[in-house]
């Protein structure tokens, strides 16, 4: 993919405007990471390089890119920065899902504003909060409730919403600027700092008729397969996200080994480029990358081959592509955690300098990670392994 | 790849054949192992499936298969049977390396001879031993010294070895049954214990001039690429073999968790299959043996496209591919050793029975994967993500 | 301690008549575990040692030591002879737990029996099989029933035995050469293998009046705290054979690596005892038994003061002894397996010749840690660590 | 040790004032390590409670202990805040060490004016810079250069250095207000960060002759082993600095867990403290900490020992003392490693928030640790346990 002068994707290596944009991002992602607030820059340039409309087909103005190369995209970008890494990852699941419910028409419009007016899609879904109410307003609803964790919604234009609108469950579109929209910008963790994951009120927001998306089963195990199929493909974000931090760190430390450590005492060396430990703990943290990357081309081509069933998909290939997933995330996130602690390791005292940024990594992915806890994940492919058990649809299987 | 009267490969399903061979192996391979001695049953199967001549070209009898099918059958040979395993991938190495130095009517004849006679290919070229020596006789030689660790040799049809000629090294092929040629059958390891890897004495033993490879660089270092290549080739087999053991393993012991053993005490659970520490545990080797069946992939398709460069192939591309390999075996490595050893703690102490063999998975991997250092393999890792640098051709790179 | 020429404890060192057994033990271990069978001349060692006494009060003819010493001994025991260490410390339980049930006349002569007779004491408690039945006999009882895992009993001269006696359970002891006892002699598992750890068949054995214990409660947590002190002690005994079979793995490995092992090619040191990533190895094995050790120390001294405290012994003081000896066997455990079999690691591919013998270590500590299932330790020293709970009696706490 | 009116130690538990004084940090730990800067408040704190007069026996005024309670009060004050528990630890070496060159009159008046006047010592020794000047002036010294990493200099009173007079190496104590020296303020790391472990310049700053300690040998490797026992007695406090680290974030996490966490979704459990997995992660955490405390506390009792025999001290017990801490070390570095990362999948998402602060338990453990690099600490332990030799004298061992 090249990048049109209007931002727009046109054809070629449907990477390389995320290269550019990982590229520009790296450059300032530590004084950004520094100053928190909201990623209102990088969602400008997430919408620039024509990145928000990969997903969308060409007809609509779009790349037409699959997910396979959302996914790539996330990683590539995650190795710069994870906050926007997983800003765009979100916004096409939001996106995305939306085309599930039989609403042809919205979901176009959806589609062709993403492409025309760059459109950066939010939502506010943390099943660990009470419910969103929806109350009817002539054709369309009222939304109103809180959600904590709704990565993006602060920044964006359009904010996916499900609700309990009496008679069941129904999602909706919101958009980002009503005035029923507050946003607590609230967020401040320690890591994804620029994620805008802080928690978003409606009072009485807006939805008319036309961005009713429709009625929605109560939870993942009731949906059809294609439906709940948005929970592994958050779950494939954070295997991309996770791999692409791990591969950034171990480039960024990489560098400041070779052109900053001292060799160590006694360590007989010239350089710490040569030390034998160094170059042992290098190779094992490369290995474990390696694997996280393997098992996510794993994971999205999975991923990828249940998206290309659409309405077709059974339950056994939804359960298929949720363990593909599963298993890399146990994988990535493991070795996510593992490389960006270690990198201090191989580049000494002084890399703990506050300035350096190198702590970055680690924060990101140590609060990424906490999004649903790893030994869960684990007895989910232990039940694959010993049970032949597929996973259960759930919130975050 | 079916199975023709006469063992010869058919078409179809090129793993097929290994899949029969591998449940063949399954059923007595405790047996085998706790009476250890020479694998003669093992090649005897091996030559009449027709997997001695998977390699071999369509046009000279053989089934025209790639080393991605060959690797691919080694990993499902090694879940039932690492001897054997080991045995078939050797015997390729073996085999394919005749045809890097220019003798192409040699390796013609010794293709034929597999495809037609079913000749099992051994090696005898330790190079942590002293090297042999090649005495000429008429227009051949007659090979004297002492090799261990020659792998499947005391079952060669044909014996590959390489030895000091004078003015340079020279590669031969042995008759297995020359009278020069004595086997110790002296392999008495703990694991690994069909694998006829003891040591094997050459006395004068007869080299017609029509089995002399040619000359032959003094290292790996020296030579071409492409004839360096059968070094991350041996690698590669081992890839295979420790990420099917795992397998093997992990299937073996999921069969035993479900039928056999008991819900422990206190765990308020009815089955043991249901235990939640016993999920988590089978998670995590499930995690690690698809991290290394995801990098084997890697590696094997990275060795497959160096092998189909042919001469043509750089010093780089053989590095790459020997990267993918040095990789892959760190991560399928660990995992073996790892896997195979938790299996107990998930199947319950009566699964020490000496009887029941579970034990021979470790001593298969435990043995096997001393073959070169680990940390010298992570060094190698490191120093490419670190420094760049790409394998250097040695006897184990 | 010092041996006298009848075999009993002098006074002196009350470890060296351990050290020096362990040196006889160490001379044909690997041959007596290759035979596998029954422990006869460990017993015969053990009982002109003196060290069956240990724990026996001088005024009855014994060595006065104490519980410190005993798990002491079998820690030195252990680095030379998993077997004999297991049948030392569960000699001790045996003989001990006597004295908890008010019955000190036979108390007295168990005690006397054992210094005077050299008597070895074994059990048959599996908790996991079905119990025993005590018949009324006169005034004593036959015992009927079968037990698996009753470690010592085939070579005890008394065997300490709970059965239902009709209106409760009643703890009696049977002599080990009576008519009613059958020893199936079928122990045959990976590890300690001279343990004598099989099944014993009572048919009709007898129990004079005189080897009644008593009642004894129907489980541990209806026990007096110091009547299931046995429990935790069974558990320090597994912690001191852990620890012992590291320290002897990490010993035996350096004396090899120090004298056979070869320098890795390409290491660029002369030896293998300067290659760096030998070194970085031992260390990290040789901190983790540091490990163990200390806390063994504290374990063994944790369970010592409990038992000093007699019948006094408060239920809170009992779970304190507990937790001290669930924390040090969960490190022990962990340093045992990893210790045994990174081993190889550092000896090179020859250490693994099956007369090398060096599998032993890592299938003594493989198959006794299967005893009770680690995962289970670890959330009794999580629940005190997070809710401040003491482990509750039961079979394994 | 009781606080008598004055903040001089009375009789009493040595450890009772540790205690109060980490009370009494915990409650803003989190807010100073936010601002950095200068923990002037922590010296106060230190001074008024008498900790810095551990060491001075009473005839001086002081509370008499050994250097046990010392590193006891570091490990207690470590788990509520570790800068400062660095600083007390740093300041009694500096005290304590120069009463090793023959200068009586010198260390007892360093002595008397710690007690008396709450003397607070920091040093300036980093082995990796150039080494200082000492200017000879009058029957002192004036001392020139810059030392980076000179903890607790910046709020000294008095300040030991060493440098380079002409004919040798001597060390002198420099007064902290003297004009000469010049706190660059510049600390600002991810961890330690109230620890003053910035840069200091000394532009002539004046050394009257009574503060001229004497001549010192050139490096450790040449020093009497008494002089030298300085560095093990650094890598001592560090020991203890991470148990005490680790111990802390284990408290806190397990504070957290109890009263905050939520039950996992689909647990089936009530709370977060029933969770089995959540049980399991604390006992691998208590675990680990555990290991690290009894190793501590044999690595403090080592160099008690060592310090207890003054001038006597022999090359090998000073070896042997080495040895116990570097063993101590690695496993104490690893626990706090793993244990402060850990913490946070037990407590949940939520405990990321930036305000809540258990990121302080990792940053302040990943900035000390890099200290001195681990692999040459596993090298040193396993060159003895391999080829029985101890740490060799250094600036790190």
């Amino acid at each position: 993919m090249t990048t049109s002068p209007t931002g727009r994707p046109g054809p070629g290596d449907p990477l390389a405007a995320a290269r550019e944009v990982a590229s520009a991002l790296a450059r300032d992602a530590a004084a950004r990471d520094a100053a928190g607030s909201a990623p209102l820059a990088e969602v400008a340039l997430l919408r620039e390089s024509g990145l928000l409309a990969l997903l969308v087909p060409r007809e609509l103005g779009g790349a037409g890119e699959s997910w396979e190369t959302v996914l790539s995209a996330v990683r590539v970008l995650a190795a710069a920065d994870a906050s926007a890494a997983m800003l765009l990852g979100y916004h096409h699941l939001h996106l995305w899902r939306l085309g599930h419910y039989g609403n042809a028409d919205l979901a176009e419009r959806a589609a062709r504003g993403t492409a025309r007016e760059g459109w950066f899609w939010g939502g506010a879904s943390n099943p660990r909060d009470p419910g969103l109410t929806l109350v009817p307003d002539g054709d369309g609803y009222r939304v109103r409730g809180r959600k904590g964790f709704a990565t993006g919604a602060q920044v964006a234009d359009r904010i996916v919403v499900s609700g309990d609108a009496g008679g069941g469950k129904v999602m909706v579109v919101v958009d980002g600027r009503d005035a029923g929209v507050r946003h607590a910008d609230d967020w401040d963790a320690l890591g994804v700092r620029r994620s805008a994951s802080g928690s978003v009120a409606f009072e009485d927001a807006r939805v008319p008729a036309g961005w009713v998306v429709g009625r929605v089963p109560p939870d993942e195990e009731s949906a059809r397969p294609d439906q709940s199929l948005v929970v592994p493909g958050f779950q494939a974000v954070f295997v991309h996200l996770y791999t692409g931090i791990a591969q950034g760190a171990l480039a960024a430390a990489a560098e400041y080994t070779r052109t900053r450590s001292r060799p160590w005492t006694g360590s007989g060396v010239e350089s710490a480029s040569l030390d034998p430990y160094v170059l042992e703990t290098y190779g094992d943290m490369a290995a474990q990358v390696a694997a996280a990357d393997a098992l996510a081309e794993r994971a999205r081509a999975a991923f990828g081959r249940a998206v290309a069933r659409g309405r077709d998909l059974t339950a056994r290939e939804r359960g298929e592509a949720a363990l593909a997933v599963s298993a890399a995330k146990v994988v990535a996130q493991r070795a996510v955690l593992d490389v960006t602690a270690t990198i201090f390791e191989v580049m000494g005292a002084r890399a703990t300098a506050a300035g350096a940024g190198f702590d970055r990594y680690w924060r990101d992915a140590r609060t990424h990670t906490l999004h649903d806890p790893i030994a869960y994940k684990l007895r989910e492919v232990g039940d694959h392994a010993l049970n032949g058990r597929l996973p259960t649809p759930g919130p975050y299987s």
